[in-house]
């Protein structure tokens, strides 16, 4: 176990891409810019898409699956959403290999196998999802859509970082079919707010609900919501976007139902996602010098129980007390891996989950069985103390809701401590360029406002915050009126 | 609700792609040989999903993800596998399109982003996975890896057919290495029986253990185990199939490990997989002429109640009556349903679920709020009997369980029934002929027999039964020595 990272003081992201393939998390494939996601990094996974799902269902959605490839003619046929993403995506022209007749052992693509129409590899299924609604819906009575789908979508980025951009991802997009437009905006707002939800009580990390800008928006909506978190570096990264689509898609693709007035009349759509780019974002809300750090209600193992011994005796008795404990624990719903493995000493352990981000470590000794304590150290504060044999159990049940909310509280101080509001565009600069974070400041509504400060200062709108108060104002950067301030920052 | 379903007896295949569809478990898509899986159809899928995710980890195995895209370079590296799959492959060539100028609101493939290398949609992850655990693995320390992925695959198969073979098609595969050859055919067989228990306890369909010949191994194994399913038309269907691959990805990606004794080895493979297709098992093993047939194990639905009601007052008593028991059943950890739906009358309802193979129905009228009694249906024999509501929790309990084993011995009778013993090929092809099933026969062992017999009988051997006896006898074709009876069937 290679631990020394790279601290986040010299590079943060040079520290990011390190605790990432350290901590077994993930690591880049030989396909450029797609990655491989390591079994511990996938349990992570695993437990947000219980989660998610879990909400998904008890808001009435139901989970289905639509085809990975998007024939051309219906890619193009939303013509918004087509310009958004015909720039990067993956296209399959050929179904066939041949041998290649100079080179033994080598194949080659057969010309005489080329599809009569390409295949593009999704990078969102609005477009394969609307043609197939068509022909679900004819009435009222067959609306609302609730549907999600867990899938892999690749977006050819030129520029890619594990987790946070990848060729290929995988996400969940929610597709929903409603019969009027106000149904339609309480269905993206609900979900924006599942989200929102998620984020903080499951990856203990604070967010700020809003809509996005027209030039933030997704390609093909009408408005986009989201949920935007504040990383350790001063950068925003967009968490969670739940869009309003308005009749767009249904326009496109002709989906209309009869009304129970009898008529006809275009859907109303919304969609909305989030990818494994919230592992990112969990990674850069928690995580320190010494490695990841998990909040317990997404952490694959919970607890960590190492045995510190010599010779087998003194394992099978250090073994039964932490059998026992172990048991305990899981019996009140608590992950536990005992590491009793002899093929590495403890300190190569207690290292190793350091760096995995293992919420609780326990550890029993000799001197532990004579006293009937065990030694138990905290991930999140680094603090260790004995506790009693007899009151462990209770101590790390406490311990599951305290790291939580602990973890949050940091986040949400941190983040808080990086809202600044500023009045003029010299303080904007300033606050950019020293101290990052998210700026509260006046925007007089204009795109190329926004351009020329993101041009200028590479910070962008991150959103128009829901909850804010409406206070008259003048544009930072060119005096005319606003009637809310806007986020700013540069981000992920 | 257009139930109407051919029979049968009419046409079989006719049925089966009527059932997929109108029972709402999948249906073609825009794209050639790609299914929509519906939210009902996924609803099983998942259901199965959790069963085999929760037995894999019980044995020890994690999941992770690998990228969907093989490098060509890597594709054709193990030589027999990629002879295997080049024919029946997606390619991706580009990575843009662009407005075309010839046609406004069109785009076309940019011929400028043109990949330098091809990329294979994954047919099946060998090669990626084997690339990269040559980065994983250095020592015996490293293994045994156990991983296991939930994917989706693309074979370019020319004659599709819902769940059954489809050109893209969601499965699981597992990719284990191992330091010896014995613990790498354990663990081949470990997964062969995990799929012939939950095949037989979940899907209540009766298999048989054995291995593939080796012109029906997979491409690049050295040996195929695989368990076999009879469907009710008399053909047999592949149900799931574990490999033993030897050295050979080892040897093609370099994967070599220091041993114990210090000594560099090459690794030891496995891998193993269940698709969809089990969903087209699961249809043809239980359904009939009324609709799908659902194993209550597997039933995302395994109660519905519908109320026979006229008038609000009517509707309020019944669901009275109806939402305890729905409590009470669910208490005791059954999905239930309670349609109380005034959009569709209840005959419709009826109906409706029967298609949908919900295992028991239950009906509440006027009536049975004087009589203090239930209508009760099962879906598996048809039948419908009074039950008293003080009754009705214990007797439904006592039903999963007895519907559950009703199906399994139904196709165990229906296979066993199904399995022939012939001695002479005139015998043999009036079996294949006139009544189908299994034909168990003598065969010389030669691939030449083998693919005659295929030829003249359209039958093929779908396994050499691990549970046989061994008995000498002559090859039905060619009357040359044979010391085993292998099992002939025509196939999905």
């Amino acid at each position: 176990m290679a631990k020394n990272l790279t601290t986040r003081k010299e590079d943060y992201s040079k520290w990011y891409n390190e605790l990432v393939v350290k901590a077994d998390l993930a690591e880049n494939s030989a396909v450029r810019g797609c990655m491989v996601i390591k079994p511990y990094g996938y349990a992570i996974w695993e437990k947000m898409q219980a989660q998610l799902d879990k909400m998904f269902k008890e808001t009435g959605h139901q989970n289905a699956y639509f085809p990975l490839f998007v024939p051309k003619s219906l890619f193009e046929a939303e013509e918004k959403n087509a310009e958004g993403f015909a720039k990067e995506c993956a296209i399959v022209t050929h179904y066939r290999l041949k041998n290649d007749p100079d080179n033994a052992g080598k194949l080659i693509v057969d010309p005489e196998a080329k599809l009569e129409e390409e295949l593009v590899v999704r990078p969102t299924s609005e477009a394969i999802i609307w043609n197939t609604y068509k022909g679900w819906i004819q009435s009222y009575r067959d609306l609302p859509i609730l549907v999600n789908q867990w899938a892999n979508v690749v977006r050819w980025e030129m520029r890619t970082r594990l987790f946070l951009r990848t060729a290929e991802f995988l996400w969940q997009e929610g597709h929903t079919a409603h019969a009027t437009k106000k149904e339609a905006l309480a269905e993206t707002e609900q979900m924006n707010n599942i989200y929102a939800e998620f984020a903080e009580t499951f990856m203990a990390m604070p967010v700020i609900k809003g809509r996005k800008t027209e030039s933030e928006r997704f390609a093909g909506a009408e408005d986009t919501y989201c949920i935007e978190a504040m990383m350790q570096d001063g950068k925003a990264l967009q968490a969670g976007t739940s869009h309003f689509l308005g009749q767009n898609f249904a326009k496109a693709f002709d989906v209309k139902f009869a009304s129970k007035e009898g008529n006809l009349e275009h859907v109303w759509a919304t969609s909305w996602g989030v990818s494994t780019r919230l592992m990112g974002a969990l990674i850069m809300t928690h995580s320190d010098d010494n490695g990841l750090v998990l909040p317990p209600n997404l952490a694959p193992i919970q607890v960590v129980i190492v045995p510190i011994y010599k010779g087998e005796e003194q394992l099978n008795q250090i073994s039964e007390v932490a059998n026992k404990l172990a048991a305990d624990l899981r019996a009140a719903g608590i992950s536990v891996k005992y590491d009793d493995r002899d093929t590495q000493k403890p300190g190569w352990k207690f290292a190793q989950y350091e760096l995995q981000g293992v919420p609780v470590r326990i550890a029993i000794g000799p001197k532990d069985l004579e006293k009937g304590s065990v030694e138990l150290a905290r991930r999140d504060t680094l603090k260790k103390e004995f506790v009693s044999q007899a009151d462990v159990k209770e101590k790390v049940i406490g311990l599951m809701t305290e790291i939580q909310e602990n973890l949050y509280q940091r986040a949400l101080s941190f983040r808080n401590d990086h809202i600044t509001s500023v009045d003029t565009f010299e303080e904007f600069k300033k606050v950019v360029k020293e101290k990052g974070g998210f700026i509260s400041a006046h925007w007089d509504g204009t795109a190329e406002t926004e351009a020329k400060i993101k041009e200028l200062t590479k910070a962008t709108i991150r959103l128009i915050p829901f909850r804010a108060e409406k206070e008259e104002g003048s544009c930072v950067f060119t005096g005319k009126p606003s009637a809310q301030r806007v986020l700013f920052a540069k981000a992920y």
